[in-house]
């Protein structure tokens, strides 16, 4: 199945310039959604991942159907003041600024294997600190997956070291 | 299986007062959070849901997996501004002030029979304005779906006419 051509392409949004990636219409398709899901799912279970992690709220669109589908748990990582038990915190830069990534200090136990899930892998700055998370629990990121990559933003590079799978590049 | 052992009751969150109902530890656990997901699909067959729809973040981790299981598409309701393309709009009360929620306008085709699910149903508000959405493009609300139910608030009253499942009630 091609997915891509379930992919909206939005120009100039969020802001002029930017040929946003919009898979709301891939979501909509049900049997695309699925198809794109199994591929994860497929890829989760060569890693032997034991727990998946997403950033919200799109990590979750991709993640949770995944952990359904193993019968895994799915902790999620909100922004700060989202989650309501003790947290642990990681930073990441944006154009302007920082921004603040939480996730429950109990939400990984140690040794467990970690796959992130997220719709789009960038510049990987979500994910650098969704990893900085998942380590600083003690767990084991075994691999990182996403719907679309923007190869042109290196993403992939500075996830040096890690396992990444994408399903769509441009 | 006796779901709510899998509830953390977390007291005086968000503000003193409140014993908030944090799911994220039944998400932590796989085998209840497929069970709780496998009860929604059951839900779902029973009113011939058509496209699955979740407010975000939350109800994006009850939907999407109903979704998967099903084979249907997920229509996601976003905050202003989140959605790339042409929305319709639906304010919300909260307790000062209201709240905009948004939906793209091809999200939904007219007469499609549509469920939709969150984590928790309070005062109803939130999925109200959801409705609200749904029924703007044409949809037919067949049901609501829920993990948590806070019968004194009185939301299901709220809901009065819409069909409401909810696998927990405090």
């Amino acid at each position: 199945m091609d997915l891509k051509q379930y992919i909206t392409i939005v120009e100039d949004w969020p802001k002029p310039g930017i040929r946003f990636k919009d898979i709301t219409s891939l979501m909509d398709n049900g049997t695309a959604y699925k198809y794109a899901t199994d591929k994860i799912v497929e890829y989760a279970k060569t890693v032997n991942a034991e727990v998946i992690v997403g950033p919200e709220a799109r990590g979750f669109i991709i993640g949770c159907p995944v952990a359904y589908a193993l019968e895994l748990g799915f902790a999620p990582v909100r922004k700060e003041g989202k989650l309501p038990r003790e947290v642990i915190t990681a930073e990441y830069g944006l154009e302007y600024g920082t921004d603040v990534l939480t996730m429950h200090k109990d939400a990984i136990k140690p040794g467990q294997r970690v796959l992130i899930t997220d719709d789009l892998l960038a510049t990987g700055g979500t994910i650098g600190a969704t990893i900085n998370l998942v380590e600083q629990l003690g767990g084991i990121v075994v691999g990182c997956a996403f719907l679309i990559e923007l190869t042109y933003l290196d993403g992939r590079k500075n996830l040096g070291g890690y396992d990444v799978t994408t399903l769509m590049q441009y």
